[in-house]
C-alpha cells in the first residue's frame, strides 16, 4: 500500500511552537480573526449545503483540520462546526433524537507541536480528539472516511519551493529576491504551476477521504481576481522581508548567495485559482466563494495589527523556522529588528496593497 | 456529551520520553521480548476468531494500541496485526480482492511524548496513522468504532493508587513501603479493588468502541493464579525499590513521611483476575488465556535482563517520572545507584520469584 508515501517528500514549515514570545500560540490573531469571519458561513454550509442523509445515516461524524498547527484557532474552529451540527440536528425534527458522535482529527505536519496542542484540548470537549501527522499534498485518511473538512490559513503554503527559481541556468532564477511579486513572468510563472500541482495532489487526497456528499471548507488569504501579484498586501509583506535580507548582505551578515537560494514557499491565489482548480479535478462542486473581511481591519481590509513591534512578531512567528534553517538561528534577532524598523519608517504598509481573505465551499460529487 | 471528561481525572504515569539514557525508548527490551511472545496467539487470534462478515464487510479497519507509548515496540506489535490481517484476506479466494485500508490509533495519556511517536513512525507504513491522548481507564473513541484493540503491558498501571493506603488513619495503611506485596491483607485488598474497580471501567469503554465480532488482546505480566503477591517477581523488583528508599531516609537524604505517601500504582494480577472481570462486565467472552514466555527468559521465565546496571536502567525508565514527582529529580542518581548495588549485591535476583506475561485474547458479543 501507498499510504502517506509521499509525507516525507513535502517540506514543513511549522508554525513556531510552544509558548514563548514568537510562538504562534501568543501570534495568531489575524489566523484567528479569518477563523471568526468564516464562522456564520461555516453554518451556512453545515446548515445548507450538508446532506440530510448522511446526518440521518451517520452514528459518528468525522471531521478533519488541516493545517491545524498548535491553537487555539483550531478549538475554536471545531467548537463553530460542531455546534453548526448540532444545532442542524435540534432544528429538525425527525433529526433531534439522533445527533451523533463527533470525532475530530487534528492534523499538521510531523514536526508540529502536537504534544503541546494534545495538552491544549480544551476540557470536556464535544468529541473524541486525534492527531495525524503529515502532509495534506497526501493522503491522510482512509477512503471516504470524512465528512466535514476544514483548512484555515494553510493552502497558501507550497509543499515546496519550485525548483526553478532556485537554478541560476534557469530564467526563473529570482535572484535578489525572496518571493515572486516582483519578480519576472517566469518566476511567477513557476510559482503558479507550482500552485496548480499542489492544489491538484491536496483535491486528489481530498476527493478520496471525504465522503459522498461531504463538504471541504478552505479559508486563506489571496488577492482578488484582476489585482496584480505586485498590489497584494501578503506579498508585499514578505517581499519587504527580503529586502532586510538584501540589507544584511550588503553589510557582509549573510552572503548574497545565500539569499538568492531563498525562496518562500507561499503564493497569494485568488478565490477563481481554487475554483479552476477544483473544476479541473472534477470531483467536487464549487457551492460558495465569499470575500471575507479581517475582523477589525479597516475598509481596505488590511491586517489587524498596525503596531510595528507586533506585527514584526507575527511574521516572525511564521517565517522563523524556515529563516533559521537556511541562515541559521544568530540572524533571527537583527533581521526582525531590521524588519520593524523599516515597518516603523514606512507605516502606511499596513493600508497600502490589497488583502483578501476568501471562503470556498466545495462538496464532494457523488460520482468519481 | 461526556466524551473524555474523565480523562484528566486520571493520572497519567508516562515512561520516559525522549532518546536519552534512561528513555523508554533505550530501555523497553522486556516489553520488546512480550511483544514477540505475543506475536504468534495475535496471528492465530485473526486467523480463528475474528468474524468473517467484519472482514467482508469492512472498507477501513481500525486498530488502537492502547497504551502505546512512544516505540519502537508499538510499530513491530502493529505491523504484526496488520500482515496477520492480510494474510487472512489473502488465504481465502472470497477476500482475496477485498483487503480494505488500515487506520491506527496510537493511544496513551496526554503526557506521552507523541512528538517522538510521530516522527518515528515508519517509512512507507501500510496504514494511517493517528494519535489519541487520554486515559484508558475512560472513553477515547466513538462507539463501534475499532475492530481489534491490542494493548501491551500496560493495564498493570492502576489509573491511581488506591487512597487508603496513603491514609495514616485507615488501617490500608501502607508504611514503610511503596508497594504491597509484604504488606498487610489490608492493603493488598485496596490494590486489588482499586484493580477490580479500573478493569470495570477499561472494559465498559472498550465494550462501547469495539464493533460487534471485533478482537480485544490484552498482553500484560503479571503472577500465576495461586502464586501469592509475595513471591512474584515483578513485586520482588518494585518493593526492591522500596527498601532503597527507606535506605535513603535512614541517611536523612529523603523524609520517611515523604515515603509513607509514596505507593506504586501498579497491581500484578492474574489471568484469572482479568477473566474474571470480563465475566462481571459480561458484554465480552473470553475466546484465549495463555502463558507467554519472555524471549530470552531462562526456565524460570525470569526477565530477559541479568546486567545490574542495565536493569536498574530499565527500572529507571519506568520509574523516574513518578519518583521525581514525588521526591524531586536530586535523588534520582543516588536512588538507583543504590538499587543498582543492591541487585549486584544479591545478582539472585533475576532468577527468585515467579514472572508471567500472559495473553488474553477477548471478543466483543453480539448483544449489550
Amino acid at each position: 500500500m501507498a499510504a502517506e508515501e509521499t509525507k516525507e517528500m513535502q517540506e514543513a514549515y511549522p508554525m513556531k511552537g510552544g509558548n514563548g514570545l514568537y510562538s504562534y500560540t501568543k501570534n495568531s490573531k489575524p489566523q484567528r480573526a479569518a477563523t471568526d469571519a468564516a464562522k456564520e458561513l461555516i453554518k451556512m454550509a453545515i446548515e445548507e449545503n450538508f446532506d440530510k442523509e448522511i446526518l440521518f445515516s451517520s452514528k459518528t461524524l468525522s471531521i478533519a483540520d488541516l493545517g491545524c498547527s498548535v491553537g487555539p484557532n483550531t478549538f475554536f474552529a471545531v467548537q463553530n462546526i460542531i455546534e453548526a451540527f448540532e444545532s442542524r440536528y435540534q432544528k429538525h425534527q425527525e433529526l433531534n433524537s439522533r445527533i451523533p458522535e463527533f470525532q475530530v482529527f487534528f492534523s499538521d505536519h510531523t514536526s508540529n507541536d502536537f504534544n503541546l496542542l494534545f495538552t491544549s484540548l480544551p476540557q470536556n470537549k464535544p468529541y473524541y480528539a486525534a492527531g495525524v501527522p503529515g502532509s495534506f499534498y497526501g493522503r491522510l485518511f482512509p477512503k471516504a472516511s470524512l465528512h466535514f473538512v476544514y483548512t484555515s490559513v494553510a493552502i497558501h503554503f507550497r509543499s515546496e519551493v519550485p525548483k526553478e527559481v532556485m537554478n541560476k541556468n534557469s530564467p526563473a532564477w529570482n535572484k535578489g529576491r525572496i518571493y515572486y511579486i516582483y519578480s519576472s513572468d517566469e518566476v511567477v510563472r513557476a510559482y503558479k504551476a507550482q500552485f496548480d500541482r499542489d492544489m491538484e495532489k491536496f483535491l486528489q487526497a481530498r476527493a478520496e477521504e471525504i465522503v459522498y456528499g461531504g463538504l471541504l471548507v478552505i479559508v486563506v488569504g489571496g488577492i482578488s481576481h484582476g489585482t496584480h501579484h505586485s498590489q497584494g498586501h501578503g506579498g508585499m509583506i514578505l517581499d519587504l522581508l527580503g529586502t532586510c535580507l538584501m540589507d544584511l548582505a550588503k553589510k557582509g551578515i549573510v552572503s548574497e548567495d545565500k539569499v538568492d537560494s531563498f525562496n518562500i514557499p507561499i503564493y497569494h491565489m485568488t478565490p477563481q485559482e481554487v475554483e479552476a482548480a477544483a473544476e479541473r479535478n472534477g470531483c467536487f462542486s464549487v457551492e460558495r466563494i465569499e470575500d471575507i473581511h479581517h475582523v477589525g481591519s479597516d475598509e481596505n481590509n488590511s491586517l489587524s495589527i498596525t503596531n510595528a513591534q507586533e506585527f514584526a512578531s507575527y511574521i516572525r512567528s511564521g517565517m522563523e523556522g524556515q529563516i533559521k534553517k537556511h541562515f541559521g538561528e544568530e540572524i533571527l534577532d537583527v533581521l526582525f529588528d531590521t524588519y520593524k524598523k523599516k515597518i516603523e519608517d514606512n507605516p502606511s504598509i499596513f493600508k497600502s496593497g490589497k488583502a483578501l481573505a476568501f471562503f470556498i465551499l466545495l462538496k464532494r460529487k457523488a460520482i468519481n
